[in-house]
């Protein structure tokens, strides 16, 4: 009989709440209050937004006052893009697997989008981003470059420091988006150089809806809600007081448990995977976040091994989750060069509760699956 | 002895969670899952938001497919101000006393900005909106124009549905700001002619960082946020599926339960500050919230009021909240003519779990603190 719990591989969509973080947003609903108003109902609930404050800010080891609280990751990004062309950026260099957010929002700036590739692991060309800022044009404003600390498909984990080592020799701005990498690798804002670095609470075991875009001193944030004077006049609109609680307590929890033995387990399915049916493990090869798995297995379409895997108990992703439930080929994966396995793409991601037997429960229903779907096709092929 | 519970007469700025929207926060956070994922625990999470777009929309008297989830008010107004001039709205008409997410947005977005002027109730001038929009000049795009349904500060219920059978003759764009009425008066978005009409979780119960802006099938949103293809294209972003549950069931449990004796309660209090200390009750005249007191006291100023009345346990402010903990003179009082009261106006606004006794017991501490202002001010005059 086989095994009725379901088990949950797709942390990079979305990461199960933490109970540390789903007791303090009941806490922070139970206070109420506005965190703007001057009475003791108010300073209850900012007082709740500030230890969140201080919580999120040394996940990227920052001080408290560099955290500006948002609705999430998509609004961070957008914030970080449209600052730098509100200041004059006209031309912005995005990675070519940066998150859509960051690359639709650069595109929709009206400034000009250049695209910085990668190469077949997916590690972004410091060569080519050396030698593009080597001949910037300073009609052209000062650079802005997107570079994401770790890859929601692969894992893949960027080269930012030596990115920012550039950046900062041409007077320019990097936007660091630490989505993926928060609460599984550690962080430090300035050892990476980033101006701005963007977090998702939902991605680390918080509530969904909040996120925040962290500054260096030396960024301008120019603000996109307009209204009252909140987070420093920098976004309008009340403070999500209970999202950004539950925030700060995913943040705390995320930072005392960062280290695990997740890369050995996926390591271990993706073994079994490599040897029984020969699968493309991409990214492999470069330095990756220890809970993500992408490959491909030639012919076996996404779409068909979600559904499979799904029917089995076994929650897991095709790329990205932002399309709206569409299954969509990895974009991620066609900029790596490998176009021809973007419809196969298979992405794998555990996190704070996954544990040894969902690594292995999923390699035995995915090494099922894929016979299953040879024996079809082997059906299928005409009698000779 | 005086009563130690505190007394929250503060709704207008937040409402107090209601426990059936709390219930459905913590549900959703249970369920977890990225609402745009294909499996089970996606399907999950996307169940739980449809469930609430029917809730919430019913709010307005409108079908699930015209709610658009946002993180809040402050969002919901600058879409609709932001959709408009995207679609070649030049000159905008913007009640004197909109919030201020609704003005700072018009007057960011570029277009020129016309100030729909009140009388001296607080009413909206509708012979000057009829006047205005019968020589628009063409070449200015067509008409917006934002008039909320109840002003946060005063309760005053606007001509909305006079106002938009005059927007609807000149082909225009009417933006209800319906985040006070909600919960307090019926909404039939159909009715009032609203071309979009935008809704706050927080102001009826439901949890902080979640909005909508709900809309009629002429209205066509342009996105702000870009990315992925959530909420129908018009704003990207992974939902905050438990924000939106809770604002679900805040919704349906605020529909459940309009009616109060909320007015006689409050009219009650007002009558005992008239008499006993000639307070000017702003607004009064016009329709009002029934939920909602306003009123000013010569001299004794807005800031001392908010504080002396906190101190006793009893929390209300001064106008808005969304000043971050600045009180300021308000601006909704001075356009109604009165800036000479403008410093001294109090906003008094109470809500779902408000009893009779709360209304008493400001009226009580409030005559006190005054009674005590007068005295210190005797003190201080010069001997003759």
């Amino acid at each position: 009989m086989p095994d009725p719990r379901p088990i949950y591989l797709d942390y990079n969509a979305s990461a199960p709440i933490r109970p540390e973080a789903a007791d303090a947003v009941a806490r922070a609903l139970r206070i109420g209050g506005n965190p703007s108003s001057v009475h003791a109902a108010g300073r209850a609930a900012r007082a709740v937004m500030e230890q969140a404050r201080a919580q999120v800010s040394s996940l990227a080891g920052m001080p408290s006052g560099s955290v500006v609280f948002l609705s999430g990751a998509a609004e961070a990004n957008a914030l970080a893009v449209f600052s730098a062309v509100a200041q004059g950026a006209k031309r912005l260099i995005i990675g070519a697997t940066e998150h859509e957010t960051t690359m639709e929002s650069a595109k929709a700036s009206g400034a000009v989008v250049e695209v910085l590739p990668v190469d077949g692991r997916g590690v972004a060309d410091i060569a080519w981003l050396a030698e593009r800022l080597g001949r910037w044009d300073a009609a052209d404003g000062a650079p802005f470059v997107a570079l994401m600390l770790a890859n929601n498909e692969t894992g893949v984990i960027q080269p930012v420091a030596e990115a920012s080592a550039l950046v900062r020799q041409h007077g320019g701005w990097l936007h660091v988006d630490a989505v993926q990498a928060a609460g599984k690798i550690a962080i430090d804002q300035r050892a990476l150089g980033a101006d701005t670095l963007s977090l998702s609470a939902h991605k680390l075991g918080g509530p969904q809806g909040v996120g925040t875009l962290v500054f260096a001193n030396r960024a301008r944030l120019v603000r996109q809600l307009h209204g009252g004077g909140q987070e420093r006049s920098v976004r309008a609109g009340t403070e999500n007081d209970p999202g950004i609680a539950g925030f700060g307590a995913a943040a705390e929890a995320s930072l005392k448990a960062m280290a695990s033995d997740q890369a050995a387990w996926r390591d271990a399915a993706a073994a079994r995977l490599e040897d029984e049916a020969g699968v493309v493990v991409l990214g492999q090869g470069a330095a990756r976040l220890d809970n993500t798995l992408c490959f491909a297995a030639e012919g076996f379409a996404s779409e068909l091994q979600v559904m499979q895997m799904d029917l089995a108990g076994v929650m897991v992703s095709a790329g990205s989750a932002c399309s709206s439930g569409k299954v969509k080929a990895s974009r991620v994966v066609e900029a790596m060069g490998r176009a021809d396995l973007a419809p196969f793409a298979l992405r794998v991601s555990g996190g704070w509760a996954t544990i040894q037997d969902d690594w292995k429960a999923f390699a035995d229903v995915w090494l099922k699956a894929y016979a299953q779907h040879r024996q079809r096709h082997a059906a299928r092929q005409p009698a000779a």
